[in-house]
């Protein structure tokens, strides 16, 4: 990437004040800009930053009024928070783009890609799958036979999804996820060994999906584990078979959610969680970091936290009592 | 996978009532089967579902008396739940066959293969490594050299295996484990930095093991880290560097179980569970979720939870006061 | 690996006694070791096993003095415990040379490739990357373009590098590990729904880092996610978005750095561990296996522990009241 003031004024809109062709070609904080770097100014706590920047372009608010000089170059937007947003999205969109065709790879011949599909080199695309419109797959994924996977999704290097999975449009899979290996599912005999449950179902990902790298999504026994239109799951979560996560839930890195149990939308999960199996979440719960859930949450909107969880703020209260103890005789 | 009603009753030596030639290719729990799925029922309290399935066929006890209307065809066999189990285990075993042998993959000339071995794409076998027979290797998978892989083995897509390993017969890797990396281990110098042990030692896995997507099995500073028979473990755990895992024990996701130390036999551990170095862990212990053992467990079958772990009834009488402690002044 | 006594004694500058061409090709701890191995002995509270040890040849202080006959051979050196670290090192470095430059990858034409670079099977490099000398670059790796990785660094199987990072020298990258995926990053919209935040910034990694198997590190929203010189972090573990990891601090497996936190130098930090986001760590804290840090850590080389964490000590004497009450009616 590189551009100028009056390229990014051209493509946010905006007006350049100082040397229009000042070149960037990195993003740096206000209070860490240096030359060549572009820098954002929005919050007014920082402005003290504005005046010793060493950013070569500064975007700031069309009503900021500076009261000594600044050394940047400004480009004025309605509102530069959401000018960088914008930008942002125009440079990872722009960087996606213009990639070569199908790599080094075994595609079956019965597999149907779409449109403007991109695969990078060695990947399996097994019989029968179907990929959508201007889906990219890159280095190292293996996709298994039958399955479906939308438009516009991106996966990510080291990617393996299993045979029969259904994925949705604008789905984003992040290096190194699983997508469909077996349930944990084993019954002991009475000689204390285990006898495995074979686990032929599948995982069925709805559009707009996020699931972060190293995580694992096993598949249901019979039926579908169910990840809901818009749910974001951070990197090395485990959710387990005949798991639903409800839409737009979203739940942070190294968080695991055992058999059969349902998450309802809406809910905020933190990092380091369990949930046990075959229990109810309601919608929109607020699990604290490093928390255990094992029964029902029943009324929506509660915040929890504790080993095992109770609402947040009774576990808050007991908690100072407990600190407390450590100073009595 | 599409059977009959008439096929299935063959396959289980059961009595077909109704259409025998109802069709089925995928399987629907007796709540929610739909045309073209096979339900079975054998739990009582479902029995008001039975007259109400859209299922095309259902599985159910030869000595089931409807007391309404059936809509699907029936099959009956001595015990439904069994017959369940051993349908799915048939066509499991029907979906890994028939497959072609040798990838676009790497093999050394000194590796020997067994009979029947099947190996994916872009797969590396190094020198002098031994397959059994009828070991599955899927694509994109690294054996390091020198490594013996026992009969009837699975190692799935992205599995890492390091040289010198030694892993039984019957064997599942799931997708995306590490057999053999680097122990933790680390000497601090007197200025603050860290001085590598090396780790010369391999792991052992023994017969009938199966080992979760995403885990990390170390391999030994010197001698070996020990899997023993049976033993399960689900994804993204972390077995760490000379530790022995006993027979048929049991670990759910996110459990790390720290260096040297040592679990016994038939032990059923939870998920995100701590077991820290240098400690046993006597046979048929059971430790809850989210817990962390920090000293030997000496007593067998006792069960342990909370951080660190007590035993399991002690902890919850202390954390009913604990909550209570909310409540008060 | 296979050595003589008399190899093994001018490789550490020391004496042999017995028969000198005694081999061993794999190492035994001296209550092990058997025919075929080298056992070494220095802690004088093993000394009675040095007397039934079946090894071929143990390696022992120069000054010690047997009480009774010994079997294996002796390899006397000024200090045993040194010297066999000294020879495991040896055998490491000795596994890791004369391997074959280049196999069946895709290397990109502008790709700079340092001295004796050895690249494995199935792995791609980006335009415009830069590998410095004598780095090992293992089977199915893939990175991204414009990335720059230095001298004598190891990246192991199914690793997985994005464009654009900066890697130092004597980096050791374990298999399956990530560095550079985006952040978990999302800004939730009136709906409901998330809207997701562009992550163009990168990961730094200092000298002499290891990172572990299947560990993710996120690149920055702007500018770099930094792991410092002489960092040692273990499986399994998430550095999220804009962390900072101060110089020579470790990490056990499965622990969680949220965005924009920053851990001082020296630090020590367990297991399953939780450090909530945007929170200062002092240099040479400790924090114990399991805990979670919620606010920041201001004084130095303090140790932590419990959820949310305060301080070791105080932990354990209000843990020790709250097990007492589980005795109390």
């Amino acid at each position: 990437m590189e551009m100028t003031a009056k390229d990014l004024a051209a493509a946010l809109g905006g007006t350049v004040e100082g040397n229009p062709e000042a070149k960037f070609s990195s993003f740096g904080k206000i209070e860490h800009g240096k030359a060549g770097q572009l820098s954002f100014f929005a919050n007014p706590k920082y402005e003290h930053f504005v005046y010793t920047s060493k950013a070569s372009v500064l975007l700031v608010n069309a009503d900021f009024q500076p009261k000594e000089p600044v050394e940047p170059t400004l480009v004025r937007v309605p509102n530069a928070y959401d000018g960088m947003a914008k930008l942002m999205k125009l440079v990872a969109a722009k960087e996606q783009k213009c990639r070569r065709h199908r790599g080094r790879c075994r595609i079956a011949w019965s597999a149907k890609l779409g449109r403007s599909v991109w695969v990078g080199d060695f990947v399996t695309i097994g019989k029968n799958c179907r990929i959508g419109d201007c889906t990219r797959i890159y280095d190292n994924v293996t996709i298994g036979a039958g399955t479906t996977i939308g438009k516009n999704c991106i996966i990510y290097p080291g990617v393996h999804i299993f045979p029969g999975m259904v994925i949705g449009d604008r789905v984003i899979l992040h290096a190194g996820c699983i997508i469909g290996d077996d349930g944990f599912g084993n019954v002991k005999l009475p000689d204390g060994s285990w006898e495995k449950i074979e686990h032929l179902g599948n995982v069925v990902i709805g559009n707009d999906v996020e699931i972060g790298s190293n995580t694992t999504v096993d598949r249901a026994q019979m039926e579908s584990t169910i990840i809901e239109d818009g749910v974001r799951i951070d990197n090395l979560c485990q959710i387990a078979h005949n798991v639903v996560v409800g839409k737009n839930t979203a739940m942070a890195a190294l968080t695991g959610v055992a058999g059969s149990a349902r998450l309802g939308e809406g809910c905020t999960i933190a990092g380091l969680v369990g949930v046990v199996g075959h229990i109810k979440v309601a919608d929109n719960s607020t699990i604290g970091a490093h928390s255990l859930i094992i029964g029902n949450i029943r009324k929506p909107g509660e915040t929890w936290y504790g080993n095992p969880a109770i609402l947040h703020k009774d576990y808050l209260k007991a908690y100072a009592k407990f600190k407390q103890s450590a100073n009595e005789d």
